[in-house]
């Protein structure tokens, strides 16, 4: 498996495009954009768990029920959630697509992310949908017109070999606040033209959720709009099929979206890799993890990169997770690594040395339970100034 | 039942007294209070439900199993939690109280505050604690001692009637940060002169500890220390004992402490109630509630004063309860009131006018599911740039 660019577009008879339709105000900023395949793919998808779900989630499993689809619009700017033409307005996004490449509706999924409650102005995408120009080149376009308050675009992409053949993976993804487990404010859009079936592609992306999108918190929000959609449209032709190669690269690309989403969080200044080790269960050591990347006041700690284990401790504590206190150790690590807790007791530890592995950009926090062989890593970002800046005034 | 002054002295019987022993740098801060009676008390406590319990929690819990107390050692600047020595302190603060009130140390509860992980320096505390001057005139002393981030004492106190005796229940309580479901960094002692049995007592405490701190959110972090003790002394002789008056009193006194710690949340801005209506089951309405109220999201957006709705019904939606969001109505109040939000959809509203109600000091966010008769109140503050300045330091 090799690292490439592209992002959406690096697999075969991928293109991808985007246009300022007008949803935004700013107009440096695209808001509508179209990833589209030649032939038709087999398509997988997951949804946010809210039980507020808005039009474009409803629509797009509607259109999905086949397994099948060729194209993606999606817009930002506006969630179309929770307004009276949501799904009237949800559906005539899918079809301007769909009369623009011409191609049956059905086909077409639809996505949405931005503010909540206001009507679509669908007519601007209606204008503009045909303007958008299609091309192998585009993909960055489309990474950054899906952005909300995302300061980088986010986009991977991999080369790999299923038996003699070169296959490829890429993916785009928008994140920033509301990112939780089940699926933050997360959007996920990745293509593949390895051949492969729509139910192993199904279930290969429910795993792999579970262990990259849903280890990710920026602050505990889960959102209306969330999905991510896997085409694949076996371009590549490959005659064999392992799955434990195609789930090994699903899985390092949503792992990278991951990551990124996470580093990028709303008004985030670091990444922060939570570690749990030593663990009796699986579902413990998430569970431990996520308590420890979601506590407001460890990621507060870390932002002022205050090696304050004493919360981490405490976040382990709270998780609901059975275990014995005296036997937890706790360590920060970046360039260095300073063990800071021992036993469930504080060591007397170089602070100098622990704020310098804290002021670092990417800061792990490890833990050790010494109960068991499981371990658990999780993402997340440090809660800053920014943060509250961003949400005081989202709207206006 | 009327209010009075006092807090904890309120009751017959019950002097408080505070001092600066040095566990702070701050010497205008004291950092050691003592609640004592003049005659044992019926008692009862609830603790954190963290699994890290620091050894106050364990030392008062054992000195507690008679139901029976009559003096709470409390110090502020130490959690005494998570060191090599914390038993051994925990119990020799316990006992250096014993030795100045010249009571059996069984009597006496101990409680600590503060940074988690580092040996508590108990000599101080043996050194001073004698020094501490016990009046009925002290309350104020003592509700300062415990405050860590605080920025107000708190405390409450009433006078009832029970049959024709007149009977005084008080408090005082620290908040702050750490401040969630099943007691935050909480420590909040209440006292009583009322006569009623340790077995009512504790079931009283119990159901109202749901009712009230239970329905706080500062922060969503559950520390290592909390506790709320009540000690009645049972000085007033009421001979007549209502089970329905006490409760009702006990439950003022507890929501007033309750909502003092919303409000004074770190950093916080305002007291941000979120009241969730029409329910088919209360437990459900205080998931709903808890949800909202504990939303980052929802808490930037009151700091902006911001009506952002959107993010309420999104709060509501991924709190795990089963609901119809086309029955959703949500609303904001404070001097005013204004529905922003009516059968899951949003309404063309004034924004200068939800500005102006969401800029005032106490603000209610009011949901309606229209799907039952329960409802559920909860409490709790704005997320402000000032969580993050005083999070992203604590320690230094």
């Amino acid at each position: 498996m090799k690292v490439i660019e592209n992002g959406v577009c690096a697999a075969i008879g991928f293109k991808a495009g985007s246009i300022h339709c007008g949803i935004r105000k700013n107009q440096t900023k695209d808001d509508l954009a179209l990833i589209v395949s030649d032939t038709i793919c087999q398509t997988a998808a997951v949804y946010t768990k809210n039980k507020v779900k808005a039009a474009p989630i409803l629509v797009t499993k509607k259109h999905l029920i086949n397994g099948m689809s060729q194209a993606i619009i999606v817009n930002s700017g506006n969630a179309n959630a929770c307004n009276p033409k949501e799904i009237e307005n949800a559906e005539l996004e899918a079809q301007c697509a769909a009369d623009y490449l011409n191609m049956d509706v059905e086909n077409v999924l639809v996505a949405s992310t931005g503010v909540i409650g206001q009507v679509l102005p669908i007519e601007k995408i209606q204008d503009k949908v045909s303007d958008i120009n299609l091309s192998s080149e585009n993909n960055s376009n489309a990474a950054k017109a899906i952005m909300t308050t995302d300061t980088k675009e986010k986009t991977v992409a991999v080369e790999f070999k299923m038996g003699s053949v070169t296959c490829h993976m890429g993916g785009i993804c928008k994140g920033s606040g509301m990112i939780h487990p089940n699926m933050g404010t997360m959007l996920a859009f990745i293509t593949t033209d390895c051949k492969v079936e729509q139910n192993v592609l199904q279930s290969c992306l429910l795993d792999n959720t579970n262990k990259t999108f849903n280890r990710v918190s920026v602050d505990g929000d889960t959102s209306t709009n969330d999905m991510c959609i896997v085409m694949a449209n076996g371009m590549a032709q490959n005659e064999v099929f392992e799955k434990e190669v195609f789930d090994q690269v699903l899985h390092f690309v949503m792992e990278e979206l991951a990551k990124k989403i996470a580093a990028d969080g709303e008004g985030a200044g670091k990444l922060m890799t939570v570690t749990v080790n030593g663990v009796d269960a699986l579902e413990n050591a998430q569970t431990l993890a996520m308590s420890v990347c979601s506590s407001s006041l460890v990621k507060a700690a870390m932002f002022g990169a205050d090696a304050n284990w004493g919360r981490v401790i405490c976040a382990l504590g709270y998780s609901g997770v059975e275990f014995d206190p005296e036997l937890v150790d706790i360590s920060f690590k970046s360039n260095d690594e300073i063990l800071c807790c021992e036993s469930g007791k504080g060591l007397d530890f170089d602070e100098e040395k622990a704020k310098s592995i804290l002021l670092q950009e990417e800061i792990e926090i490890i833990c050790d339970m010494h109960s068991g062989n499981e371990s658990c890593t999780c993402w997340g970002c440090d809660l800053t100034y920014d943060y509250v800046k961003i949400n005081g005034d989202y709207r206006t």
